[in-house]
């Protein structure tokens, strides 16, 4: 692809008019864009009603399974923002779509190593979660003659990030994946870090999903960012052709790949976990069309 | 190396006695070998026994971290076998090692993600280690304007398996390693299972170790088998050719991989994680010289 190996252009009152005008749709990525943990970046709020005003359509792509879409929608309302449900697509809807597009029998169970968002979305596409936060407490007991015991009906174990992760829960899921005969493996993402809070950048779910592939020796099905799975539902809804979108983000090797990887034009922000010189840096192969430190930059450059 | 591509033989009175005869030391691997979890494996107290009285040396090299080499004298003890300290040669021994013989600053901190037996080893080394079964419990607060606190004179973290595994744990060692100049990343192991109990695999150090790669986007420096770093200390002791040491394992890519790496001979038991089927499938190309059930064979083919 040419856009991957042209360095990326920074925004500015000379090119961004073109970009604004072949756009008709916006898609953002949330963490390190729209807010980092529970705090909104600097002149979003005002960014994304302008760009309403303007007639473009806004999209909010993201890898956090945290949360559910009914709950981002809720995230998004209780931060200011007003956004539709079904304007959200997060990797906890993803994982829930990928079973239900592959036909997942409704009978066999789903273990999840991550929050409550998945076994919302799993349960709102008519699936039984088991795993979750429930079973973040739980301990496991080393010792003779004690079988540790799983349910051989999960026919998938859905992985996202979490703050609870624990050895039952890596236990738990292990035995599924190697023991249940065709049991898939989903990961939600492979984020290394994510802005889990404002001030500093956690372990994402590139962390937990490696534990398992390192008990299990599989690799696993990957649905977010920078898979293109969840595309195919975005245009069902927006019926925009992928070259009249541009996705907004701050990781390379999630928002703008996904964005590459979808035809999409690319915008880079500096807000998230991305710096300048990781852009530049020549062992970097991903090159954004466009970056800038942030979203409110698109509102300066051009407003009024 | 030949004897990767030759296929292993099993064990019989045929050729046991070559091999009984060119072997002075015979090196044995732990879980899944002599035990699995608190369980001795039938038959190895007396097949040791006799070993020694054949005038063969013994010598215990084992991935697992969660003790140190006084903590295992002691579990064989309390087994109801006679080994010596320094007949033992732990993956938490190792870790220790690496830091002294590489100089590690007396006054720089390490950080333990796995057990008490990594702390104890840093302690008898001269080291302060941090972390460890203490952070088990820790819990994070993932709230706004509350930085996760970690210590800038942390110089090197360690890595071993970890059943208190927990993301606290996973935040501290990612924030020393991402933020800390120069900080080393130190795995005991990647094992992906072990025989943490008598009648299951579980999670290993690969897990772990894989989870802290997934966050920092880092590899790190393995210590325990196949690498062959503890062999350059074993030979201190023992000084024999590494062509007259026989590695005794459950482990292809460890045990058996080690012992080619260090040009030993390689005896491959099935009372472990491998089973025939794996080490006859195509995929596999780890060949041990000779195969058998259990480490009691050796006594039944030519004892008494």
């Amino acid at each position: 692809m040419n856009t991957a190996k042209r360095a990326a252009q920074l925004l500015s009152t000379q090119n961004i008019r073109s970009l604004f005008e072949s756009v008709e749709a916006f898609l953002f990525d949330c963490d390190g864009v729209i807010w980092k943990g529970d705090k909104l970046i600097d002149g979003v709020s005002q960014t994304l009603d302008w760009l309403r005003s303007k007639g473009k359509k806004l999209v909010f792509v993201t890898n956090n399974s945290l949360k559910s879409r009914i709950q981002y929608a809720k995230k998004f309302h209780s931060l200011g923002i007003s956004v539709a449900e079904d304007e959200i697509f997060s990797s906890s809807f993803a994982a829930a779509m990928y079973l239900k597009v592959n036909n997942f029998p409704q009978e066999k169970k789903v273990y999840v190593i991550g929050g409550e968002g998945i076994l919302e979305e799993l349960q709102l596409a008519g699936y039984t979660g088991l795993g979750g936060p429930e079973d973040g407490e739980k301990r496991v007991e080393l010792k003779p003659n004690s079988p540790f015991e799983h349910d051989k009906s999960v026919g998938a174990v859905v992985v996202g990030i979490d703050p609870r992760i624990n050895y039952y829960k890596l236990q738990y899921g292990t035995l599924c994946i190697r023991e249940n005969p065709g049991c898939l493996f989903i990961a939600t993402n492979r984020d290394a870090v994510g802005h889990m809070t404002d001030l500093q950048e956690w372990p994402g779910a590139g962390s937990m999903v490696a534990a398992m592939c390192g008990s299990t020796e599989r690799e696993p099905i990957v649905v977010g960012k920078p898979s293109t799975f969840m595309m195919d539902f975005l245009l069902q809804k927006f019926h925009i052709n992928t070259s009249k979108m541009c996705m907004v983000g701050d990781r390379l090797d999630t928002d703008i790949l996904f964005g590459q990887n979808a035809g999409c034009k690319t915008l880079l922000v500096l807000s998230g976990v991305t710096t300048q010189t990781t852009l530049r840096d020549p062992s970097n192969s991903v090159q954004p069309d466009y970056y800038t430190s942030q979203v409110s930059d698109l509102l300066h450059l051009l407003g009024p």
